[in-house]
């Protein structure tokens, strides 16, 4: 089912417009052209929403989060909305500070996002509105054993929201508050590089930005797209190849993706 | 032509200060460490005019442009121009946005640049004064059949500036007024990886800083060794290898690029 | 004597607050992963306190110095001195700047740092408190000929400052103001990719947080690691690769070490 969407993003080649972070925002560019969209960064208050109103998508990514963004990021949004172009959220350390967290439900009262994507502390931070995560990197985990919990949370916050929520972990949720797809994608080594997080916020920008009013579809191509290039970059570590290496086959993988390969490739049950 | 620029820059060493972007800074420190230049980044108000007269050279890029940072990138520029300083002018998006077109042109009114390098709209938008360009990846693009009207554009635009205008394209135009030299170096896969203009600009600022008195032909130097350099990365490209391997390919080759090679792989007409 | 610091590290996974500069920060923050630590970039003086109490060490580095992130530094080097987590600093071009000279010295006069890790340029700058630095590249290396007079400088400034001095060079030199370690791991191949030094004191901040109460050692440690890694790296060196590929060997090298071969790679003195 996922064929077509990756497909009319190599035909499409959507101008995202993202305001990332200083830590990742070269792999986030370089994962936009290598998936066949065309980024955009820019972050200044004063230019953005023009930015924005010449973009297909919108992604927002609250790493290395500054006051002077905010604003940025609430105009882009608002322009976004109207424009009716689709807009991705990725809370990226909500409930690391009272500033991400207080930021990222902000956003969520003046911005209504296509995808919301994040990790389990980050989502539930979101969806409870309490905090208590350790940082970026989420130590709690969806797994087997809390699945069906996890389920139960990112339909309700879907529901709520009215996004498409995108949980990433040992096993990737994405719900658009009825349908929840159960993906198992993806390779541990993944979370060895800095940003895959924040490339997968970026790629389902550009799958609904080639995609409109298919969100749950996108976000879902997405994450099995960069869960199955992750494991095709494992395939290919030689016996001195680390992260470092890996980094290089994951970008080259979604460089040559094809929609055969996605089809195939992608692992999803879909509840 | 070439080959004793390349290795004046080899032997030099030419310190060069760049205000760039947070996207591509990484990329382009590394490129200027690759070429033989040593590089330094700083764009602090409070400091930058003693960088810049450490420096060698100068080159001011627009991407992720701040307000905050427009007023060093003015006394860089100035102080660069009382020391003799070569300065390149990147101008990321102009026409994008009412702030780059509006930043580009002001310091085309209070910095005499040496080298101005970019893509066919934001050079056109800076010599008609007028914007459109989509986003900073331009759509329009130098062509055998626009041909003879880009080369009248950059020796105009060249001639009312005072710099060396370097229109990257499909093929590359550098003119400084009188004489154009129309490039054939270069691969279409250097357009997936994000920044490589970002590099060439500070290519040119390394080839300029280490060549005083020759703008022309070091521009086209640079040119030429970004464009061969891209070629010789895409005859390494593997079965498997997409934009991850060939961006760290690109960056071998400008470290081994050696004059000779340069002299030899450069492929240009002089009009 | 390292094996046991390596294993702790790897065992322990110590969350790593790093306050750094754009150009390097996505490096940083791989080996931050790839050494077994877990990196947070957060540089917004409103959350950074709450940031560094979350973690277990905290990198001060002040490469694309901005003013207003030196509160920043302040508070979260203050908050880590309370919370007893071990603070490096890293004064990236100290003496090429009156703005970095004088926000080191502020930073050691208000902080109490754990690991001091620059060049010679930049360490006598902080020793001496003054300048001369022609960049953040030092051109002055600690060399055979000045090894004495370096010792006596790392051993004075370390104990002057009650923080572990590691002074970067052809051979490098770490003190406690008592004893010195004389390191000559490394290959001069590491000055052609931007932020090794940086992702150095990345490392000496990870081994430090994974191995209290050992501030020497584990700066000792990071050293010989990086070193020998470089040294791993150079070693993978192909015909056609140069410092892409090199960039890359030695983010893998740093993802593969194991205590063995440090315990058996590192190559020092103890005087």
């Amino acid at each position: 089912m996922f064929a077509p969407l990756l497909q009319n993003l190599r035909d499409r080649r959507p101008l995202v417009h993202a305001i990332t972070n200083y830590v990742t925002a070269n792999d986030c560019a370089n994962l936009l052209l290598a998936c066949g969209a065309s980024p955009i960064m820019a972050d200044e208050p004063d230019e953005v929403p023009e930015i924005t109103a010449h973009a297909a998508g919108l992604v927002l990514n609250l790493g290395t989060l500054h006051r002077t963004t905010i604003p940025a990021m609430v105009a882009c949004g608002k322009t976004a909305n109207q424009k009716g172009i689709p807009v991705v959220l990725d809370p990226v350390g909500a409930g690391a500070s009272q500033l991400r967290t207080a930021t990222a439900l902000r956003l969520l009262r003046e911005v209504r996002f296509t995808v919301i994507r994040g990790n389990l502390s980050e989502v539930e931070t979101l969806a409870r509105g309490q905090g208590g995560a350790p940082g970026v990197d989420s130590t709690q985990r969806v797994t087997a054993d809390n699945l069906d919990a996890c389920c139960a949370l990112v339909r309700d916050f879907a529901h709520r929201t009215g996004a498409v929520v995108a949980l990433s972990g040992a096993v990737d949720l994405v719900s658009d508050g009825q349908r929840v797809f159960i993906i198992r994608n993806g390779h541990p080594m993944m979370r060895l590089v800095t940003g895959t997080g924040c490339q997968l916020s970026c790629l389902a920008g550009a799958f609904a930005a080639a995609n409109p009013g298919q969100p749950l579809e996108a976000a879902a191509a997405a994450v099995c797209a960069m869960g199955l290039c992750g494991e095709m970059a494992h395939v290919r570590l030689g016996p001195l190849d680390g992260s470092g290496s890996y980094r290089t086959y994951l970008m080259d993988a979604i460089c040559r993706l094809t929609p055969d390969q996605l089809e195939k490739g992608a692992r999803y049950e879909l509840r």
